[in-house]
């Protein structure tokens, strides 16, 4: 059999100059149909996603398939996130879609309920992996690794009620960035930072705003309010949701639901209100209360050092100082992050995309140590893209400017106007295929199609 | 901000034209270290992946992380399969990880104890894909399909009892390609056999083998020997053992375990020690006993046709008519193949590595029908290449030949021999960070360690 690539001693040379751009048909016969009828043909082939049809006939909830065009959207998504990923020098990782059911336990708080888990059929007791930044700490502990930058594009799974129409789905595609070691102050911290930032403007979704805050702040907020320290978590997890509802309704929460006194609920709220860029840094150190704790003053002399940094980087005007972000998971120990689009880029006419938050991330300094037997820790700062609502927006833009998305590469399509000459065709294509040419076998009704055409012309 | 891309003002022209070639380092003070100590720098940064630690710390069983060094031996795989691929025309699909329970029921016979169910949690439901083969059914039926040509390359998960050293995972990569629709006959499946063979070949792994039967003349073999026909998929199942155990253990579990006559079990010992070519193909016709069945008539004529394609595309003498070749899977209804590689690419004073078969695959004619609600059929036939054996062998080529692998893509390294300058690195790195450079931070022990073989040199 002759070796791949182009090193047939025949004349492909000349062929293969003509094949730089896609498509073309390679006339077998006689007749040599015109190259735009070939296009006609290829476009006549490329079947809409039709609807859902049946009741039976679904996939899970909250789950989707990815149709030929859409997976060309998400490849161009993917390429130009990890893409950058590569670009700040990190290495690819992959790890199993389930871990030992352990392995996830008391990590993620109250949302420890939305873990899928596999059925017990004898063996171990596994679950579907919830996030990446978890099986990331567990492979740096199993493999007593102390440093490493790495990105890892994987799926992962939690049992939200979807609420498709906003992109959240039950299985999603996380994009993930970490750097774990010792390293010089908030200089990785800035590095993610800037990481989103050249994702954000590479993917051309509009203007967009980080939101950066510090759970040893928050943690000194809560201090200083006169929260208990045992209700700091569940306090965390309702001002996570300002964005979502009103002050009013995460007071409600705090004071009804978990039994905070009004006072100290009042004097969060007159924090959690507050954002601004370096300045407000400036104004917390200032704060009689919030100085009271030595946390936040750690946490404030952190974000001050990352502003320095993230001026230097020129994404400073991009980032703002938000009391009220406290991001979800229990296993944040100082700077936090969300990045949120500022429009949505649709035409005027259209329904804004509600979509959230596209980018998120922070340190976790103990999450290592809670896998290592001696806790030995690993300092750790990373970020996590949300393509799933990414994968909207573009989609959504792509629709609107009717953009044709070719699902195929193919180059040559080779046909005969007769029934005749199948073998040659198809000898013709192995040569063309051992040749590294993108080639598709036409059919003869195709072809006589193609015919027709040509003597109406 | 500025944009991404190269389209910044400087004068970075210059330095881009020094940067084909990766790595080297960029001095913010006076000292310009020379590059081969930065690639020094790089090796020694090079972790190597070290061996599990303890009992607790670990994936699950039959599951395993991809090292950075395994991830570029990996996509280095993948991408010479998904070219393949589109070479021939395919698009992209992705489905879920799980489906509907009910999705996989009665497609897998008796592998169908193999399949991981998840946790009944209130709601659907659900199991983990098995296969890319039975989604991708699922997909057309569900959309109404009559024609696609996709691949696939997705994990799946099956429950076996892991053999590791053998390359069997409970958790693997499956790269799927296939076509459904009505074509001419036997020209998909020839394009299939094909795609095969360009695979084995770009892969470089050595002499190897398709074995071909058909599921018509399996099943005109067992009514015309005298097997029930409710015992047919059972003895199906026992047939495809023979490349692992030998003729006298299937025989003994067809009589002993499954019930069928001794007698019945010689006569069918008779056909499946037999294999060959064309010729094989043209005795069978002659065969008496076989000629009672209409079904072998037509799986023979069908194998007469393919081999003339084969030949055609000049890939015939890598295929052997094997009537012994059953597949275990229930879908199957026509041709089905697999391919075996003849020999282990290493060294001779190496253990040859026992990897059973690569790829394989046949034609599945039911499978969507059995998703239509009015039972409507679209032909379908597909292979799969089994990623996971073939990385076991081109790793251990790998490390064989001492062959390093780069983890990172870094092209520039920006350091400083003293402690100073930290503000100008940081305003360097960024720039060539938006200018599209690949470049990595480097903290001030490396810079001093460069300083250090510098004044030594």
């Amino acid at each position: 059999m002759p070796p791949l690539g182009l090193r047939r001693g025949r004349a492909w040379a000349a062929l293969l100059g003509q094949l730089l751009r896609p498509p073309r048909a390679v006339c077998a016969g006689p007749v040599r149909p015109h190259s735009q009828f070939a296009e006609a043909v290829l476009t006549s082939q490329l079947k809409p996603y039709q609807e859902k049809s049946n009741f039976i006939l679904k996939t899970p909830k909250g789950t989707r398939d990815f149709s030929p065009q859409q997976m060309v959207v998400r490849e161009k998504i993917l390429d130009i996130i990890v893409s950058c990923f590569k670009r700040h020098g990190a290495k690819g990782l992959d790890t199993p879609a389930f871990e030992l059911k352990e392995m996830l336990t008391e990590k993620y708080g109250e949302d420890s309920g939305l873990i899928y888990d596999l059925k017990d059929q004898g063996g171990e007791l596994l679950s579907l992996r919830y996030d990446l930044t978890v099986p990331f700490a567990r492979y740096m502990a199993m493999n007593k690794l102390k440093k490493m930058k790495r990105y890892h594009v994987g799926k992962v799974w939690r049992r939200e009620s979807p609420t498709i129409a906003q992109g959240r789905y039950r299985e999603f595609c996380q994009c993930d960035f970490d750097i774990a070691g010792d390293f010089d102050p908030m200089i990785p911290d800035a590095e993610c930072l800037k990481i989103i930032c050249e994702i954000l403007t590479g993917l051309q979704l509009g203007d967009f705003l980080i939101k950066v805050n510090d759970r040893r702040i928050l943690d000194g907020m809560f201090a200083t309010c006169g929260v208990p320290e045992s209700k700091f978590r569940a306090i965390c997890s309702s001002i996570d949701k300002l964005d979502k509802i009103s002050w009013k309704d995460v007071r409600h929460e705090m004071v009804a639901e978990k039994g905070l006194a009004p006072e100290v609920a009042d004097r969060i709220g007159d924090y959690v209100q507050c954002h601004g860029g370096l300045s407000l840094v400036e104004q917390m150190f200032q704060d009689p209360r919030l100085c009271q704790s030595k946390q936040a003053l750690e946490g404030l002399g952190d974000l001050k050092l990352l502003f320095e940094y993230l001026t230097l980087f020129g994404i400073a005007e991009k980032i703002r100082f938000d009391l009220s972000l406290a991001r979800g998971l229990d296993y944040y120990t100082g700077v936090v992050y969300e990045a949120v689009l500022l429009q949505a880029p649709a035409p005027a006419e259209e329904e804004p995309l509600s979509v959230g938050s596209v980018a998120a991330g922070g340190r976790y300094d103990g999450l290592v140590g809670m896998f290592n037997p001696k806790g030995h820790k690993v300092p750790c700062v990373g970020l996590s893209i949300g393509v799933e609502r990414i994968f909207s927006i573009v989609e959504q833009r792509m629709k609107t400017s009717g953009e044709k998305i070719r699902t195929t590469e193919t180059q040559v399509f080779v046909a005969t106007p007769q029934k005749n000459f199948l073998q040659e065709r198809l000898k013709l294509i192995a040569e063309l295929w051992d040749a590294g040419i993108k080639v598709a076998i036409k059919r003869e009704h195709i072809v006589a199609e193609i015919q027709k055409r040509l003597l109406q012309s």
